[in-house]
């Protein structure tokens, strides 16, 4: 998949990215001779980013690769004997650990929904323990910028003329691997490209740029600025029309390299719009180009776009064939405030259902080992996901299903449905299960997956709320281990 | 600085992390003939984050450290080649390119304001244009999130307990080196200690934990999970209240913890938040505490933190000793969307002054080689900076100076001023002017600084609004700017 040597993610101690009481608990485990215990871990989240109704999941294979490569170094033992914390045999032992756990997950680009276990992690408990702030760090962010750019997309297909979406946040990203994530993350939702070089070697995207309005000022006139960069890159120029005046003066001096180019056998590849009211200055260009003979010229627009900014510029008659989203693209920001809040929960101790218990149902975890079923109809639409005991059958018609948060709402299960499991074991004894996937497959399968959501979900605001519901068998473990701890602990 | 080999941030191929454009543009540059002429370019934000009244300036020797490195290896020039759109030639002059151009910039930890030139660049034009995205990425990235730590610590500081402030937010950062990168600028801003290892072997920071609900949810009783704990870090515990209930039974288990502990010569240290109404539940846990003889055991918090709740917490009685700041700090969550809009223009070329034009004038950038003066009063306190041309002298008491977003406002200094140029060269010929500075020198300059600043300006929402003025000799250039590129442009 790379084409450079290097990773993008920062990980020259990766056993040591982590919180530290993962690690002061990793030694506790140990001692208290708890370390090997078979635990079940399931991370997920609680709400859709952005108020939107689903999020693509992303980082699967990027998290694959850091519990892939998870050891402990001399100098990272070093580092941990010099804090006073961790015992001589502790550190010994750290030598030899390996991650040997079994990871089951929707395969990446797959759409998901909150409460649902995205991706569990089965095996010894000091093991499952450690990962948990790397898996959450690499999973939350590729997701919400993945979801961000589905959302992006959507919005652009509200033309009829239809355009893509590139990535070009990188000056606003948070951090270089901020930036190489969200350039990763935004083609898993279905990017087409990134402004960001390295980003594009790493994973084999195609890197998309046009010139910056210091090249137009580094020039006598804009007109020989243009002419200059057609005459180097005479089949891929895409002039930037606002050094001065995107209508007086960047307009006409494109028709101009336009008509120069095509004399000599060339094409103008577009023109870009940074600034200004971009549903007026693109339909106005639009007219102009097409009418002076280059329909083909495309027009790119930039300037803190957003799904929503998108989605105007649309409405109100803009013309734009691609839009580059830079900072709320590679932030994944608005709505949510740039992080997806998923979390990462013991579910089961040696086969026992284990729970934390709060006030708040909504923050009422699911406990024990499960299984995710997920209903489409016959026309493949996606209707209903239940999460069910791991060991419970295929749904049936006229079953009773809750909702996670609310088990009062309750609902039964209708007939006709075509019930598949869409998790699979990707990692078994610290060895991914198969081949890394490309990230072409990855995008197709998110793209594929966003045109079978039901109607109204993939709306920017307020969608149509995909049920996710838990199983009669799940719900009443559920209730009785809720009972069962409020008892034991004379609540 | 460094306790470990390797870099926090995925510079792996350095000279790659840029856009696209910047690549093309050079090349632009070299086949014209105008690589190597003077260039000079400003970098400076418009708006302060968060609508607050001041940044915390930030990530200068992370900068630093990439333009040092940076150079382009046989495997970026294989990259680049198979890009299709690089001629020989220019790969060639691209082997031995090194960055040498001059740095001018602010003190990392100073406390800087829109619109001033923040850091300078002069030299080879092909040389400034390709850094303008790394150092945009760092720089508004470090800046941002060391910004929002100054604010939270001004927000503990409305306590009269005092208190402090800690990263606790890898897990909801942007990919691996955003977690990296705001533990190193949390301490910029004011912050004691990350959670994160790495970062704190890397930067040399202090790490901090407690631990988890699985650490509970993993012994039969919570009484037995603390026991466990304290056995193992006697003089290093606090512990996690609420994984059933935090009054009624984390509470009386700590109570208990904390007096077996005292009678084996040891004391627990701190007691951790995590769910509920934190000022009620604190103020409650601090008077259990207190009454049961333990005033020093500390009150750690946690769950969702901002600035705005930490005021708030504190404005209704609560009584945290050390907040852990999570998402909000690691992502510079909050108004502004996870992202400093700082910018990078050519202000000059060849000694000349250069400008864009725009139909904004809070988007009109200032041209010229400038340097900002920088006011005290008799207390030391900041009272004005003027953005003045290079070679002017110290501001004199009488002298107008405008708004840069509105000439019409205009001021005339008053007298009893001490100026000071706070900018100074940082990098010349590609090396560092002196040695790399470390976290705590800069952090010092930054809580300094920061007490410096005027009534007000340190206000959450709403502030004092510091003056950043212009002369009237760099006013008056560009006017004269602006009107000879209407006029040439026929605008």
């Amino acid at each position: 998949m790379s084409l450079l040597p290097g990773s993008s993610f920062s990980f020259a101690h990766p056993a040591l990215f982590t919180d530290l009481y993962q690690l002061t608990m990793m030694q506790g485990y140990f001692r208290e001779g708890l370390h090997t215990q078979d635990a079940t871990f399931d991370l997920y989240y609680r709400r859709n980013p952005y108020q939107g109704g689903y999020a693509v999941w992303a980082g699967l294979e990027v998290a694959l690769d850091y519990l892939e490569a998870l050891r402990f170094s001399a100098a990272d033992l070093d580092y941990l004997r010099s804090l006073g914390l961790f015992k001589e045999d502790f550190l010994a032992a750290l030598e030899s650990w390996r991650f040997t756990a079994q990871v089951t997950a929707f395969p990446e680009g797959s759409v998901v929904f909150p409460n649902e276990p995205l991706l569990t992690v089965r095996g010894p408990l000091w093991e499952a323990q450690l990962v948990e702030t790397a898996l959450l760090n690499i999973l939350n962010f590729q997701t919400l910028v993945a979801t961000k750019a589905a959302r992006c997309l959507s919005a652009v297909q509200t033309s009829r003329y239809g355009g893509s979406v590139v990535e070009f946040g990188t000056r606003r990203a948070q951090g270089p691997d901020g930036a190489l994530g969200a350039a990763r993350a935004a083609v898993v939702g279905g990017a087409t490209g990134t402004s960001n070089v390295q980003a594009a070697a790493l994973y084999g995207l195609t890197p998309v740029g046009t010139h910056a309005h210091a090249w137009v000022e580094s020039f006598p006139t804009e007109l020989e600025a243009f002419r200059a960069y057609a005459r180097l890159y005479p089949d891929s120029t895409t002039l930037l029309l606002d050094t001065f005046d995107t209508l007086e003066s960047g307009l006409p001096n494109a028709l101009t390299v336009a008509r120069e180019l095509r004399a000599q056998g060339h094409e103008l590849r577009g023109v870009r719009l940074d600034s200004g009211d971009l549903a007026y200055l693109s339909a106005r260009v639009r007219a102009a180009l097409d009418e002076a003979g280059f329909p083909d010229v495309q027009i790119v627009a930039s300037n803190d776009l957003s799904e929503f900014v998108i989605e105007s510029v649309i409405r109100e008659g803009g013309r734009i064939d691609v839009y580059g989203v830079g900072t709320q693209l590679a932030t994944g920001g608005g709505e949510g405030g740039g992080a997806l809040g998923g979390v990462y929960k013991l579910v089961a101790l040696h086969g026992e259902d284990r729970m934390k218990l709060t006030g708040d149902p909504r923050k009422t975890s699911v406990p024990g080992l499960k299984r995710v079923w997920r209903a489409t109809d016959t026309q493949g639409r996606l209707v209903i996901d239940v999460i069910a005991s791991l060991d419970e059958p295929q749904p049936q018609a006229g079953a009773r299903v809750s909702d996670p948060a609310n088990p009062l709402r309750n609902t039964r299960l209708g007939a006709g449905l075509t019930w598949t499991d869409p998790r699979h074991v990707v990692m078994e004894g610290g060895q991914r299960s198969g081949e890394p996937e490309a990230l072409t497959t990855i995008q197709a399968r998110a793209v594929a997956d966003l045109q079978r959501l039901p109607e109204g979900t993939r709306r920017l605001l307020n969608p149509h709320i995909y049920r996710v519901s838990l199983s009669q068998d799940l719900q009443g473990r559920r209730d009785a281990l809720v009972a069962e701890l409020r008892e034991r602990h004379g609540l």
